[in-house]
């Protein structure tokens, strides 16, 4: 087992990264500091997984909380069920909720947790490599709007992180895919050498081999876990983590939320970026080049849907969180191992840009 | 005018008080940060005083946002309003939210503010006397779920509270009682002078007398911002403002939000804390009869409504924020000027207190 610390002052915690780590009991309820838990998971995951995880809370007063599955579901009256679950169980201020399943389970049960008597302690236990490697760490929570993705939400930091990498062997190619956009991310922005790792080892990650696999997540937690802890309420650089994603929340929107997976979306989007920044010629080709293929490699797919049109993302893009005062901010690459924030483009390069990708 | 300060280290604020505030535009634009700002109220008070706040606001893009008026509205869906208000006009993480209004406007316009885009700046201006001495100050925001009160929120501190006494000219007479319970609350938990204060001059305070209502809210306002500053997250003494508040939310749920007003529930809710403390012997009975005669002149309901049972009001006093591990605490008065927070008390003392009163 690897353990990486998110390091906060008083709200710092661990992430626990390996294999068989939902049979160890004590991991979670070593951080459990009252005599209540709920677990809130998905009809698709906690079916798989709950009773193990309930397992490890015999000696507690429990309850289950199942969510329908997909980010359709991501919203302020699907919260309202996790609220519902509580009182009808009388869960007090002392209680811990523990997330099981993937981004959407984690967002939605960090957000119930940063509200319910305002404020009670979670765990985040996430079982999608999406889930793994960028949403359960950092405590961005929050539900979506029918107008913006994420637009409702707190930052609220979990008590630990338990990553049991075998809970990937019941994860969809497509899932698996849609997580991997993620690890791509973390190359471009800032990491060459990880890039290169994985333009080495993409066969290794899409065939599940446990070792790459688990390498490409700690390096992916510890670089997450070192922007969080220097930005945690993005005030500046931890804006880079957006890449892709404000192109990919538009497409998120635009085609109804579960449509596109988040990660497949931020695949389109990190191609996006890295073609714009090409037409403003801060990017070599053959950076923009080798950020195309590996997002092929990984069965992503390059381009937005072609329903959409330049308006609808324009549109759709106003109401980013990074937009301030009517500017627009964009994270582009400048290349492989670095990227910038920033408002400083003619609109028209993000016009053309789309216009293009699009045609 | 007069300015107090709710000391929170860099969530410091300052309360202003006064008459006449709503005409000076630079208290207002003075804690606004950016270039918009977006004015929360409701369909009552919106249309009394929203001009003058919008009239401040000029050099800013602004909308409005009005809600239904009363506590049923105190929801989630109704949450929903605002959000959407606020992306439809593309409000941006740099907007300030102001809040217009009584305690429901406030707190709901508070947790949006938490919540929209994971945190904006928010300010409050409360427009009914219970807003001003009680709910605007000390960052409580939230709504009620349907099986609890104030069950969905969060602590979140505003930018500053305008407060100015000259809307208090347009409150209603049963508003005003409702208000005044939260005043004598004050006096009771912990300042014997204010209470006799009040005995001499409920009748001024009846009657709008300018100088006696100033007054009122300032050393209410004084006592809650020492009170938060010393536990702003409701660790340990805050608790004691909610005297008469579990019992006074379980009246407020059984009877449906809305039918008794916060404040009403409050001094009934007061007076069964009273009743119980005499039981357990806690408390001369002088002290209760004097307390009981205040609430009495304020003009607020003594009893409880007759419909509900004992077993009702312990159920949904189970669901109160004060119970830890399935033990409900209560906030008793020992005399006028001093109360506890205490589990310490046999629930039969409970139950005979709700008994005799429902009788």
């Amino acid at each position: 087992m690897e353990t990486l610390h998110v390091d906060l002052g008083d709200r710092s915690y661990p992430i626990y990264i390996g294999s068989g780590l939902l049979q160890q009991p004590e991991l979670l309820t070593g951080h459990i500091r009252g005599q209540s838990a709920a677990l809130v998971s998905n009809v698709t995951v906690g079916p798989l997984y709950a009773d193990k995880v309930s397992n490890a809370l015999k000696k507690l007063k429990t309850t289950e909380i199942l969510l329908p599955d997909g980010e359709q579901y991501k919203t302020l009256e699907v919260l309202q069920n996790i609220f519902t679950g509580l009182l009808e169980t009388r869960m007090d201020r002392t209680t811990t909720l523990i997330a099981l399943g993937g981004g959407v389970v984690g967002d939605m049960t960090g957000f119930a947790a940063a509200c319910y008597q305002r404020g009670v302690d979670f765990i985040q236990i996430p079982t999608t490599l999406l889930a793994m490697v960028d949403s359960s760490v950092g405590g961005k929570t929050g539900v979506n709007h029918p107008l913006g993705k994420n637009m409702i939400g707190a930052f609220y930091q979990p008590q630990c992180v338990i990553i049991d990498t075998d809970t990937l062997d019941t994860l969809d190619d497509k899932q698996l895919s849609a997580g991997i956009a993620e690890v791509i991310k973390y190359g471009i922005i800032l990491d060459a050498d990880f890039f290169s790792w994985l333009e080495d080892n993409m066969d290794r990650l899409l065939a599940r081999d446990k070792d790459a696999l688990a390498y490409a997540i700690k390096r992916s937690c510890e670089i997450k876990a070192d922007v969080v802890a220097a930005d945690e309420k993005e005030k500046g650089q931890r804006a880079l983590l957006n890449l892709g994603h404000t192109f990919g929340h538009a497409i998120e929107t635009a085609s109804g939320y579960g449509n596109w997976l988040h990660g497949e979306a931020v695949g389109a989007g990190i191609v996006l970026a890295a073609e714009m920044a090409q037409r403003l010629g801060w990017i070599d080709t053959t950076d923009v080049e080798r950020m195309r293929q590996l997002i092929r490699q990984a069965s992503l797919p390059l381009k937005p849907p072609a329903e959409m049109t330049t308006e609808q993302f324009i549109d759709l893009m106003a109401v980013d969180k990074k937009v301030i005062d009517g500017r627009l901010r964009l994270v582009l690459p400048k290349r492989i191992g670095k990227a910038v924030v920033t408002s400083e483009f003619p609109v028209e390069a993000l016009r053309e840009t789309l216009a293009s990708a699009l045609a």
